[in-house]
């Protein structure tokens, strides 16, 4: 209740009463205040419980819809997008960041396998012809919601028995000795294959981002290749830029 | 000449000779060697000037192309994909980036004017309702290749003339005392609509990069909202992370 009164406008400020609250309602957002999927005060209760009428808190809702923080659902409200905000410089894992956010992590695996890598894979990890790799393929969650496709392809030398992978990859490789320490990502727009979009419930061609990260060991050996195909209107990719 | 032989495999080393050219390919084309939209070596050439066979070749050639590092002009050879890499974690300028990779950078004008802002830049410039912004939107080139769709919001106060704002915004900004020094940029996928798809030559509906980045002065005062939509075959954005 506290909460929900510290969002009140100030009437003494000049700026409109409608952006002064959709800029409270943002950064409540930001902060946790509600989580994904849950619904979010109503026009009318904004308007009762913080004194101003249903016209401002409309408005300020409709930023706040524009600005993909929120959607509406028909009949029951209105949620908050769970969106996954993803520092571009912090190498942390699907799991953790969803955690944070309060969100349950979850993943369905659709393969683990030992197979031959693509010539792709040969260079990047820099394998010989007849090395072959462990290729794991999973479907990622936030409260049962499908965020985002991911492969990755290890030398099979270090996960010579795939199955034994858990939900975390990188806790995985911690506990075999060869933490990943670092990683280049390349980020990319893609069109949604059927497959894909069918696989994450979105219209095939639908814009998807694919994050491909390569990750190295202390020593700069590569030993992961990891392609993420995210859904675009649940990831947040943030990156901070000096000159 | 030199530079060619340098590309050489090693028949002593255990890796394919394909993959080693295709490897030493690659590095040739990070490092520069050729020019955007310059013919590379043929086939024909690479296996007569490296002494190695015309399938060899080929077939390093094939992997480039997977990669999407180079492309084919019917009847007129490969060439290079003019792919701008460009780091997320240091703020520069379009055409000092372009130029660092021998690309000769241009832009075109759509839009210089002062308008009301829109409710979201209201927001992340932090203006008042009364107060007008500067509207900037341009095509990008590359070697006359449109790579991108360019549009900057600044408050009207610091641009009351936008025509008098040259190739560089930045270099604008610095001229008027006014450096960006920090920026938030976010990034998303998105569908080419049919305006911006006909801007930058692709197909409706390609799946397109569009970064949003919000510049901040030194005291941390927002001062620049762009959005610029790439086209997703030219820009290899590259963030590096760690643990």
């Amino acid at each position: 209740m506290n909460d929900i009164l510290a969002l009140r406008p100030d009437d003494t400020q000049p700026t409109p009463l409608y952006l002064q609250l959709a800029r409270n309602l943002e950064t409540a957002i930001h902060a946790g205040q509600w989580k994904a999927e849950q619904a979010m005060p109503s026009e009318r209760s904004l308007s009762e419980q913080l004194g101003i009428s249903r016209v401002t808190a409309r408005k300020a809702l409709e930023v706040l819809f524009e600005q993909g923080l929120i959607r509406r659902n028909q009949g029951s409200g209105t949620f908050i997008t769970p969106r996954l905000e993803q520092p571009l410089s912090r190498l942390s894992g699907f799991s953790e960041m969803l955690r944070l956010k309060g969100f349950v992590p979850g993943s369905q695996w659709l393969e683990r396998e030992i197979t031959p890598p693509t010539h792709e894979e040969l260079i990047r990890l820099g394998l010989s012809p007849t090395d072959k790799v462990a290729r794991l393929k999973r479907l990622r969650k936030a409260d049962d919601t499908v965020m985002a496709i991911e492969m990755s392809t290890l030398p099979a030398s270090l996960i010579p028995k795939p199955q034994a992978v858990g939900d975390s990859l990188y806790a995985f490789l911690d506990s075999i000795g060869k933490p990943v320490v670092r990683a280049l990502q390349h980020i990319q727009a893609i069109n949604a294959s059927d497959e894909f979009a069918a696989l994450v419930g979105i219209a095939p061609g639908t814009a998807m981002l694919l994050m491909t990260r390569v990750g190295y060991l202390e020593d700069n050996t590569p030993i992961e290749v990891t392609d993420t195909y995210c859904r675009n209107d649940y990831y947040d990719f943030v990156a901070e830029l000096r000159r």
